[in-house]
């Protein structure tokens, strides 16, 4: 099977650049540069896919060439399922994945109907087309740790000087290692597939690999006390490493993981196993498999908890591996660690904050390089943000599309009345940039340079799932709401209704993702900015609906930071407002 | 608190039509003719909530009454939680009610939240202020016995001299008297209550009631053999009047059942107690109560099976009467007798029927007169439809806004290509029926009368949650699908975002409903039928796309009747199309 990443260029295949991006998006997720496994469709995150077979694959794509400026394409589980006729202002594609009706919202119902051909995985960003390699998920946790390292080591550089242990280095964990050097810090990665860590080298993600863990604790402490970065990735199960470290009485300043312990069958690596021993294992025998895994992740927590006693900062990195031991192993004390959520993002979703990012459909990096200027001359206060764009040249490989990614929220500022919730007119940034949203004008400022001809072609704006207003998920996003509605759905389902009447160009709402199957629920968008009055239109009301549903889900939670902002940016807040 | 029902005539309160559309229909809810229990917010089905509380009820009247026609309301579990910038196409209001991540969706987590007050149970058409009292219900038994007739005395005059046997006459139950007469047939039906049977002699609903079995078969035998409807309420438990015909060798033509046996404690009658003692052992040795509960619907289900095998045409009327049995007493061949959808409701959802229902904003029953000629002129072959639009005029009261329910569907004919999906433009129905649906003819039609005067005010047009494409609900609508895909929840949440694409006035999801939390996931629309051009618009688009999908989602699943459908009406199946 041929798959080559997204076409590039300014001729296009179909009717217009709304199906375009979806048919590059779509390509782009199994460019070979980015996807984990294109061959077999996955994208990342275990088993998340960007559609359900090859052929469907296909049927997609020709859907998408013919899909006309009013017509919507609806895809059920990476498959094609309906067309029908809506209107412009809506979206051209409408995405559904691998939701189960509550009582059958487990794993073991979804592998029998996944057998069946019936569903798929989704994740978060693979079937919403909108994963734009590790390069997505390196701002976040870039992002995460500088919170971190603000935080915990207010007086210090970042974290210069500190040793971050970790585990995982695919397609999202792969970012950690270049993450904490970025921040100026030292990072120990486990990692049982040498492959893996070659790839993270390769493309200057990690520095180093060894197999031996005394070299890589001597080197990591060398670099620290130097203050120099420095990262090594060690060919070894993360659970072994943790209990290698705790023997040889080594405590580093941080601990988290990004193994995909999410999913213990097709995930996780059990220790005692080389990783094709491991992979026969779960052919032949993927009961005893599951128990292995389940008994490593038992260990693994164990060495976390137990660094953590011994003054370690200790916080789990979205891969729900606290949960599984909880459920499978009645090991409740997992929790007694943060996850990164609560820790150290919430404080930025209750400002409609999220990982926001675009793509430069023609393919031409020069695009890019335009809207990092671009943000860079709309934000001139953001120092932060000029520090990432200027490490994120520098450092960041493009992947498949050149893109970017950045975090943005609402902060509209104090709009005049008839600006309220974003106004109603098409204005460019430029023209009125009062009641605009941070992210609203940066896509609009990008679509004027795309109609002005500065950038060579559409660019298309998305983001992660994760983000202020669009997702439930008890162990990670939602975790530790401040009422108690963690585990409330009705949210992301709203986000998407509203963001698909709003205007955007794809909608999608998956289960699962990051923390498996039944744990989380969670909604994705698109926008093409073409340069058109359509496109302003539509960007300036989703990227003021998309924040928006942050700010209120945050404040309908009680949270101070949110009621600041729908008071400082005049989102309506009804109950409230009428009190 | 105050709860008068809708406001009603042609003044409003709001910017619009489609505002007040909702905010009448909201009040009609909880209109005292039409709610259970209109004080506590309750509608129907136990406790489906119209809204969270009498705060939330106050501020979503206040947000309707300013909202503008680009501003869309979001409403989390009956409580109003946004407010945002949209469009003229876009939905006035989204709703997403009960909704939990899958591994919290079960009541004990929904009760807690509710404490709270952070959640509310939307039923189906409660939360989403779509409900009309009982007729919605005697309409789907009155479809659900013609379908029965059609299927199995093809060649009679629906259920004209054939006997139907059931049990329960309470607030669901007390429709099947008055449907099977209408369908031309003779019921009997066992209540251990007898103040249930007077009350529905009182309505209309029953003819006539008896303690003695020999003389209710005597009577309905008499009245099958002359041809004459006839209906009687026997006062004693439905188990032991099985047993009794079965004595008597009296075998019905059909028989069903629709006691409350989805609860065994608060439900269902154990058989040798008055309705008194039975209310008493519930008090003082509820496990006693189960357990003789339990022992008799498993007689109760033996003696179904039992006429089974003696020739009557046997089914589960949703109550779940088998998996009781099932679950509690192991008898599996309980499932040898067939839920009420996979027997006669599927093959309707594979054309894209459902049930269809609009109410008159004015308040003014002549305008639902003038619908029910309008719906005969338009269908004048549907013989069925024609005879319930007569016999509900005759026997059906109004309650609350005057409204009307049929079933409608796809069945757009042999669409020339340019109409495919519905086709593009604004047309009424009279300019060009091809390629509309059933569904979009009638709305188009009331809608240009509406524009013409010849109705007094705007119709909102909606539908139960029951319906061909928005459902997945594996123990009622999605039970047995063909390819086991009963648990898929992707297809609601399609059908939600496809009618919000599509320009649905207000457009819902929930979970839960009549089989409980987390037993299904379900969404609702309207559609203000206001006599302008947007409203013909959108109508043509919503009443396409909503039929539409459950025609693709039953051929998805590969039902022959919706590839017939589909290949008739030329509904895009895109993995097929392409095959
Ligand atoms: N935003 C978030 O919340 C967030 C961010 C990043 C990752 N995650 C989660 O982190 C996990 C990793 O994501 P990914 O995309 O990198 O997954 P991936 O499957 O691509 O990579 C996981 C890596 O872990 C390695 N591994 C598995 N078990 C191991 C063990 N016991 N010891 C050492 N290495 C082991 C595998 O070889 C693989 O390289 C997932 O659970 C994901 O959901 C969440
Ligand atoms: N669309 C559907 O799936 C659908 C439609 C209608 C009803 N139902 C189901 O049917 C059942 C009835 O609903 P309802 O609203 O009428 O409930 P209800 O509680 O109002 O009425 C049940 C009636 O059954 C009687 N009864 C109980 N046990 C009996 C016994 N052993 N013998 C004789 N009478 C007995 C009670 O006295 C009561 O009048 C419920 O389980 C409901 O969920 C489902």
């Amino acid at each position: 099977k041929e798959y080559r990443g997204a076409p590039t260029g300014t001729d296009i295949e179909c009717e217009g650049w709304r199906q375009e991006a979806a048919l590059r998006m779509l390509n782009n997720n199994l460019d070979p540069e980015v996807a984990e496994k294109p061959e077999e469709l996955v994208v990342y995150g275990g088993t998340g896919r960007a559609a359900r077979s090859w052929d469907a694959y296909d049927a997609i794509l020709a859907e998408l060439r013919e899909l006309d400026d009013e017509e919507t394409l609806l895809v059920q589980s990476g498959k094609p399922v309906g067309r029908f006729r809506t209107h412009e202002r809506a979206p051209r594609v409408l995405i559904a994945n691998s939701n189960l009706v509550g009582k059958w919202d487990n794993w073991d119902h979804f592998h029998e109907l996944e057998a069946k051909g019936l569903i798929m995985y989704g994740q978060m960003t693979a079937g919403s087309w909108a994963y734009i390699g590790t390069q997505g998920i390196i701002q976040g946790t870039y992002e995460t740790l500088a919170e971190l390292a603000e935080q915990h080591y207010p007086d210090d550089d970042g974290l210069r000087g500190k040793i971050v242990v970790t585990g995982g280095l695919g397609g999202m964990g792969g970012a950690q290692p270049l993450a904490v050097t970025m921040n100026h810090g030292v990072c120990i990665a486990a990692e049982v597939d040498e492959e893996r860590i070659d790839r993270r080298i390769e493309t200057g993600y990690c520095q180093e690999k060894t197999d031996d863990l005394d070299e890589a604790i001597e080197k990591a402490q060398a670099a620290a006390e130097a203050g120099e970065p420095y990262s090594v990735g060690v060919h070894v199960n993360a659970a072994d490493m943790l209990e290698g470290m705790l023997e040889r009485d080594f405590v580093p300043d941080v601990v988290t993981d990004q193994t995909s312990a999410h999913d213990e069958l097709e995930g996780y690596y059990p220790s005692g196993y080389t990783v094709a021993e491991a992979d026969e294992l779960r052919e032949e025998d993927p009961e005893t498999y599951v128990e292995e895994s389940l008994d490593t992740m038992e260990r693994h927590v164990q060495g976390i908890l137990d660094m953590q006693d011994e003054g370690a900062v200790a916080f789990e990195y979205g891969n729900n591996i606290r949960g599984q031991v909880e459920d499978h192993r009645g090991m409740d004390e997992a929790f007694d660690y943060p996850g990164f959520v609560p820790a150290y993002i919430r404080p930025l979703f209750c400002r409609g904050k999220g990982p926001f990012r675009w793509a430069a459909l023609s393919g031409d990096e020069e695009d890019i390089h335009r809207t990092d200027e671009a943000v860079k001359e709309l934000f001139p206060e953001k120092e932060n943000l000029h520090r990432w764009i200027d490490l994120a040249q520098e450092q960041v490989e493009f992947q498949g599309l050149p893109s970017r990614v950045c975090w943005l929220g609402y902060q509209a500022g104090d709009a005049p009345e008839e600006h309220r919730d974003g106004g109603g007119t098409t204005a460019g940034a430029g023209d009125d940039p009062d009641g605009l949203t941070e992210r609203a004008r940066f896509a609009l400022r990008i679509n004027e340079l795309v109609a002005e001809g500065d950038i060579s072609a559409p660019v298309v704006v998305t983001r992660d799932h994760l983000d202020a207003g669009s997702v439930a998920s008890p162990n990670r996003e939602t975790e530790a709401m401040r009422d108690g509605s963690d585990a409330v759905a009705d949210w992301p389902i709203l986000n998407a209704l509203l963001n698909c009447a709003a205007g955007a160009d794809i909608v999608s709402v998956h289960d699962g993702g990051g923390v498996g199957i039944g744990n989380a629920l969670h909604a994705n968008n698109h926008v093409v900015l073409d340069g058109s009055d359509l496109a302003a239109e539509k960007a300036r009301r989703v990227f003021t609906t998309d924040p928006g549903t942050g700010v209120i889900r945050h404040a309908d939670a009680g949270y101070d930071e949110a009621l600041a902002e729908a008071d400082e940016s005049n989102v309506a807040v009804p109950m409230r407002d009428r009190e």
